[in-house]
C-alpha cells in the first residue's frame, strides 16, 4: 500500500490493522482467543463458589489480560493516523472500556459491580470479524434489516400500543388482588405474553382475565408472522438483486432479470 | 388550499388539522409529546408506592392535561366543517373518552377503576402519526393485513376448533386432581399451551396427559408456519404489485420496475 | 336441478343439504347458531360453580338439543339417497356421536365423562362452513399444507429424534434430584422445551444442565424456521399459479408467466 | 449387480443392504420396527415404577434385542467389503455403541448411566429410512440448510454475544438477591426468555429489570424472523432453481417450468 513498507511502524500497522497478511490474521485470532478467555474469566470471576476458591489465580490472569489489552490500546493509539479521532470512535471506546474498570477498582474499592462492564471486550470480537469473515453474509443480512427497518419501526410501534391497551384492561379486570398490582406490573405482563414468553410469575386467575389473555396469546401467536414476514420478503428481494451478473453492454446497466431481452434503460438488445 | 388563508380560523384549522407547515408540524410534535407525557401520568398514578408519594403532583398534572386536551377537543369541535360528524366519528369519541373519565372521577367518587379509560388517549398517537410519517410502511403492512385477512379467520377458526376439542381432551385425561377443573379452564390451558406461552400455573401431570401435551406443543410449533406464510405471502405480492403501475403501449407487457426505459420485451421506448 | 321441485322431500333435501337458496342458508346459519349454543352449554355444565346452580336448566337445554339433533340426524337419513353409505361417512358418524352420549348417560348412569364426547358437535360446524363461506381461502391452504405434507413428515421425524435424544442427555446429566426421574418424563421436558413453550414445572439445576438446556433452546428457537420457510415457499408457489387469468388461444394452456411471449406448450405467439 | 447372483453371500449383501427387492425391504422395514421396540424398552427401564414390576421381562427383552443387534453387526463386519473401514465409520461406530453398553453392564455392575448410551440406536433410523423414502424432500431441506448454513453461523454468533451482554446488565441489575447469583446463570436467564422458552425459575423482580426484560423478550420476539427469513429465502430459491435444467437453443433462456414445449421468449422448439 506505500513504498516504506520496511519501516517497524508500518509493520506493526499492518499486523494490529489488517488482515491479509499472514501475521495479520495470527494477531487476529490471538486476539479473539484472548477476548474470549477474558470474558470467560470475568464470567467465572462472578460465580460465588468459583470465586472463593480461585479467588487469586482468577485475579492475577484478570490483570494479565488488562496489561495485554492496555499495551494493544496504547500502540493503536500510537500507530493510527488521527488518535484523537480513534480515541473518540465506537471502537476506541469500547477498547477503553476494556481495561479502565480493572484500573478503577484498584483506586476506588467496593466498585465491583462496575467490573461487568468489561463484558463489552466482547463487543471488540466484531471489529475483529469485521476483517476476518464472513463479511457477505452478514452484509445480506444488514442489508435486508436495513431496508425493512421502517416497516419493522412502525410493527414494534404497533406492538407497544398494543401492549399498553391490554396490560391496562388486564389491571382493570383482574386487580391487584390476583397479582396486577399496577399499570406497569400489567404492561409488563402483556409483554410477556404477546410475546409467548410466558414466566407465569404473573397469571390470570379470574375467568374474563383467562379469556381476555387467551386473545392476547393468539394476537401473539398470530403478529409474529408480521416481522418474519417483513424480513422474508426483504431478504428474498436482496437476494434476487444480489444474483445479477450480466450488465449491458451499451450502458453497463445491471441486468436484473434472466429473461429480459431488451435492456429496459438504454434499449439495447441483449 | 384556500384564499381567505389570513382569517385565524383558516390558520388555526391549519395547524391542527394538517402538517405540512411549519407550524403544523410543531403541533403534532407537542401534541404527541403532551400525548405521553399525560399516558406516564395515569400509569405512575397506578404504583401504590408512587401514588403514597406523589398523589397531589399527579393529581395537579392529570388536571392539567385534561384541561389541555379539552381545551383541543373544542378547538376542534368549533374548527370542523361538520362538527357532529367529528364527534361521533371513531377518533372523535377517542378524544371525548380523554377527558370525560377525569370529570367523572369528580362527580362521583369511587369510579377509579374509570380512570383506565383514559390510557386510550394512547389511541390518538395513531391520528397524529397518519398525518406524519411512516404512512407508506404502515400502508404496506396494512394492505398486506387485509389480503390475507379471509386466510388467518380461516387459520383462526381452525385453532379455536382445535382449543376447544384438545382442551375437551386434556379435561377427560387429566380431570380436576390435577387442576384442569372444567372445560373452559381445560380450553385456557390448550391456548396457554398451543401458542407455545406456558405459564406453568396448569400443566399435565400424568403420563398419558404430558404424551398429548407433547402432540399439542408439537401442533402449535408446526401451525405458527401457516400465519407467517400467509403473511409473507401476501407482503411478496403486494411488494411486487405495489411498484408496478404502467404497462408497455407496444406489447402491453406489465412493467415492473419504476426506473425502465424501455420495455425488455419487446424494446419499444416507455 | 330437478323438475319435480314441487315435492316436499325434493324441497327438504335442498333446504337442509345446500346453501344456495334463502331457505337453505338460513338453515345453516341457524344450525351454526344451535351447534355453538350447544357446545357452550356442554362447557358450562363442565364447571362446578355453574353446575351447582343452573343444573336443572343445562339439563333442559342439553335434552333440547339433543332432540333437535335427533330430529335433524333422522331427517338426513331418510332425505339422503343412499342413508347406509352416509350413517358410515365421517359426518354421519360425527352426526350420531352428537347426540348418542346423551341418550347413553340416561341409561348407564354414571357415564357423565362420555358427554365431553359431545363437544364433537363443533366438527360438524365444518360441513356447514364447507357449503357457505370462504371456500377458496381455506383450499388455497390445504393445497399448500398437502403439497408441503412430506417435508414436514421428515422434519417432525427430526425433531422427534432430535427430542429423544436430548431429553435422554438430560435425564443423564441432571438426574432424579432434579425432577428428571425417568427418560419419558425427560423428553417430555426436552418436548416443552424445543417448542419454547416452557412451563417451568421441570427446569435444569445444575450448571451443565442449564447449558445444554441453553444449547436446546437456541436448536428449537432456529429449526422453527425450516416448517415455516416450508409452508411459505408453498404458499407462494401457490399462489403464483393461482393468479394466471390469461389462456393460451391455440391450444387453452393456462398462462402462468406475464412476461410470456409464446405459448410454452404450442409455441403460438401470444 | 454382478453375474454369481446365487451365492448365499451375494443375496445376504443384497438384502441387508439395498432396499430394491421385496426381502430388502421387509428387511429394512423388521430392523426399523426392532430398532423403535428397543428403544421403548430402554426408555421403560428408566421409569421406576415400570422397573421395580417388569424388571425381569425387561431384561430378558433387551438381552433379546441386543443379541440380534450383535448378531446383525457381525454379518455387516463379515459380508462388507473393507470390513475396517466400516467399522471405523459414523454407522459403523453407532451399531457398535448400540450393544457394548449390554455387555458392559454385565461385566462392570454400577455402569447403570451408561445404558442411556444405547438410545444412539434410534441414530440407525436414519440409514435405514436413507434408503427407503422420503429422500428428495429431505435433500431439498438439507439443501437450503447447506446453502444458509453461514447465515445461520453469522445470526448464532450475534445472538451468543447479545446474550451474554444482556445477561450481564440483568446481574448488574438484579443481583443476588433476586435468583440472579452468577453472570452464567444470568445468560442462562437471558438465553430462556430471547428464546421465548420463558420457564420463570429465574424472573425480574424490579421495575427497573422488568423493563430491560421486556425489551430482550420484544428483540427475541424480533429476531425470530432473521433464521426465519433465510431459511424461506433458501427454499424458494432451492425449490425455484431445482426445477430448471434446460435451456433454450436458441436464446439461451432459462426454461423455467418441466412442461415447456416451446421458449416463452423466442418461440424455438425446445
Amino acid at each position: 500500500m506505500s513504498s516504506q513498507k520496511n519501516s517497524w511502524r508500518e509493520r506493526l500497522h499492518e499486523i494490529i490493522f489488517e488482515a491479509d497478511t499472514p501475521m495479520g490474521k495470527a494477531f487476529d485470532v490471538a486476539l479473539i482467543m484472548t477476548i474470549l478467555a477474558s470474558v470467560v474469566v470475568v464470567m467465572l470471576d462472578s460465580v460465588p463458589s468459583i470465586r472463593a476458591r480461585y479467588a487469586s489465580l482468577l485475579f492475577t490472569l484478570e490483570w494479565y489480560f488488562t496489561l495485554l489489552f492496555t499495551i494493544e490500546y496504547v500502540l493503536r493509539l500510537v500507530l493510527v493516523k488521527r488518535p484523537m479521532q480513534y480515541a473518540l470512535s465506537f471502537f476506541g471506546l469500547v477498547d477503553l472500556f476494556a481495561v479502565l474498570p480493572t484500573y478503577l477498582a484498584l483506586l476506588f474499592p467496593g466498585t465491583q459491580y462496575l467490573l461487568v462492564i468489561r463484558l463489552l471486550r466482547l463487543l471488540r470480537v466484531f471489529r475483529v470479524l469485521k476483517l476476518v469473515t464472513y463479511l457477505d453474509e452478514a452484509d445480506t443480512l444488514y442489508r435486508a434489516m436495513r431496508a425493512s427497518r421502517r416497516k419493522i419501526t412502525v410493527f414494534l410501534l404497533a406492538v407497544s400500543i398494543l401492549v399498553v391497551l391490554l396490560g391496562s384492561v388486564m389491571y382493570f379486570i383482574e386487580g391487584e388482588e390476583n397479582g396486577f398490582t399496577s399499570i406497569p406490573q400489567s404492561i409488563y405482563w402483556a409483554v410477556v405474553t404477546l410475546t409467548t414468553v410466558g414466566y407465569g410469575d404473573m397469571a390470570p386467575q379470574s375467568p374474563i382475565g383467562q379469556a381476555v389473555a387467551s386473545v392476547v396469546m393468539i394476537i401473539g401467536y398470530g403478529i409474529i408472522a408480521v416481522p418474519t414476514g417483513i424480513v422474508t420478503a426483504e431478504l428474498t428481494r436482496v437476494e434476487r438483486r444480489g444474483t445479477s451478473t450480466k450488465n449491458c453492454r451499451n450502458c453497463a446497466h445491471e441486468i436484473h432479470r434472466d429473461d429480459a431481452v431488451y435492456c429496459r434503460i438504454c434499449g439495447e438488445k441483449l
